[in-house]
C-alpha cells in the first residue's frame, strides 16, 4: 500500500488518478477562485453569474457558499471568532478536494480575516488560488442589506456582524479586485473570467469576453 | 436573491447551474459508493482500483478515504464514538456536495455504525447511495494487516480499534456484497461497475466488464 506522510497510525494514501489526469479529462485547470467583502458587497450574485458564464463556456464549476455550507457540513458552528476561523479552516479543506478533483471552485465567503484567508491560500499550490475582494463601500451595502441584516446589526440584534461591530480585514494584495458599486455584475464576471483566460487556465473553453485580446 | 428554508440568518442560497446541468456535460449520474468494511478488508485496494476503472472509461471520479480526510479536513478529530460520528458526518456531508458537482465519488472509510452509514445515505437522494460491504473475515484482517494495526490492537497499544475492541456493525441491506477474501481485486471492481451500469448510472461510458450484458 502506498503511504506517506505517518501522522500517528494515520497514513497518507496515494491514488492513481492524478488531479493531472482529471484536468486532462476536463481541458482546464482546477483553482480556487475565493471571493472575499462585506456581507452584500455582491460575493453570491458574483458566483451566481460566474459559474453560468464559465459553465456556459463548458467548465466544470461548482459554488461553495457561505449560508449552504452553514446548513451542512458547518451546522455545527456559531459566528464567534474560532468558530468562523474553524468555518473558514473546513472550507478552504473542501475547496483543496475540489481543485484535486480537477473542478473550477469557487468560494463566496466574507472571511474578514487576513490569516484565514492566507490559510485557504497554503493548503493548495501557489497558482490555484485567485483571490477576488469584492470591493463594495460599507454604505452602500447598508443600502442593498437583501437579507435586512445591517438593519438588525445596527439596531443591535445580531452581535459580531463584520462591517458593523466587528472588523473586515482589507486584502493586502488580492489577485483581483471588483469595485461592485462601479461596475455591472456582468463587467465583473468578465474582469474574473479575462484574468482566467490571462492566466492560461481556461485557455480551451471557448471565452467570449476574452474575445478582443484573441484580434 | 433566490432563498429557502432560513435557519435564523442564514439562508439557502439556489444556483442556476444545477447537479443535472453537470450531469449532462460529464454524460453520466453521480453517486456515492460508499465502501464499509474492517479495517484491512480492502477498501482503500477496491476504491483506487474502481476510481483508476471508471476514469479509463471516462468517469469523473474522485476518492475521499479515511486516511486522507484525517489528515485535512478532520485533522481535530479522535477516535472516540463521538468524534467518529463526527468524521462520518462531514465526510457524508462532503460527498454530497461532490455528488452536487456531477462527481462519481467513492467513499472509502471503515464505518462501523450503521446509525452513520444512514446518516450518509439520508443526505443524498435514495438512487445517489451504493452501500458496498467489503466482506472479509476478521481472521484473514488480522493476516493482512499492512499497517500493523491489528497487531498493535492485539497487543493492547492501541484502544476503540474496530474489529478487536471496537463492534463493527455489519450492513443489515447492502446494494453490494464483496468477499475480499474469495474475489479478486479485478473481481470485485467488476461486480461494482456491473452494478453500476445496470442500474443505468455510467451508460454513457465504455464498460468493458459488462459487454457481456450487450449480447
Amino acid at each position: 500500500m502506498d503511504s506517506k506522510k505517518p501522522k500517528s497510525d494515520v497514513y497518507w494514501v496515494k491514488f492513481e488518478i492524478s488531479k493531472e489526469d482529471r484536468r486532462k479529462l476536463k481541458g482546464h485547470a482546477s483553482v480556487v477562485i475565493w471571493l472575499t467583502g462585506l456581507p452584500a458587497s455582491g460575493k453570491t450574485s458574483i458566483a451566481r453569474e460566474l459559474e453560468k458564464r464559465l459553465h456556459e463556456m463548458g467548465g466544470h464549476t461548482y459554488v461553495l457558499d457561505g449560508d449552504n455550507m452553514r446548513h451542512g457540513l458547518n451546522r455545527d458552528l456559531g459566528f464567534s471568532k474560532e468558530d468562523r476561523q474553524e468555518n473558514i479552516r473546513r472550507i478552504a479543506e473542501v475547496a483543496k478536494l475540489f481543485v484535486d478533483a480537477g473542478i473550477i471552485t469557487i468560494c463566496a465567503f466574507v472571511s474578514p480575516f487576513k490569516e484565514d484567508r492566507e490559510t485557504a491560500r497554503s493548503l493548495v499550490e501557489a497558482n490555484e488560488f485567485i483571490e477576488v475582494f469584492v470591493n463594495c463601500p460599507v454604505t452602500v451595502c447598508i443600502e442593498r442589506d437583501p437579507k435586512s441584516l445591517y438593519k438588525k446589526a445596527l439596531s443591535g440584534q445580531i452581535k459580531s456582524f463584520t462591517g458593523v461591530n466587528d472588523p473586515y480585514e482589507v486584502p493586502d494584495c488580492p489577485d483581483i479586485v471588483v469595485e461592485t458599486n462601479k461596475l455591472t455584475l456582468s463587467e465583473t464576471v468578465d474582469t474574473i473570467v479575462k484574468h482566467l483566460n490571462d492566466k492560461g487556465l481556461i485557455e480551451d473553453l471557448k471565452c467570449s469576453a476574452c474575445s478582443d485580446n484573441t484580434g
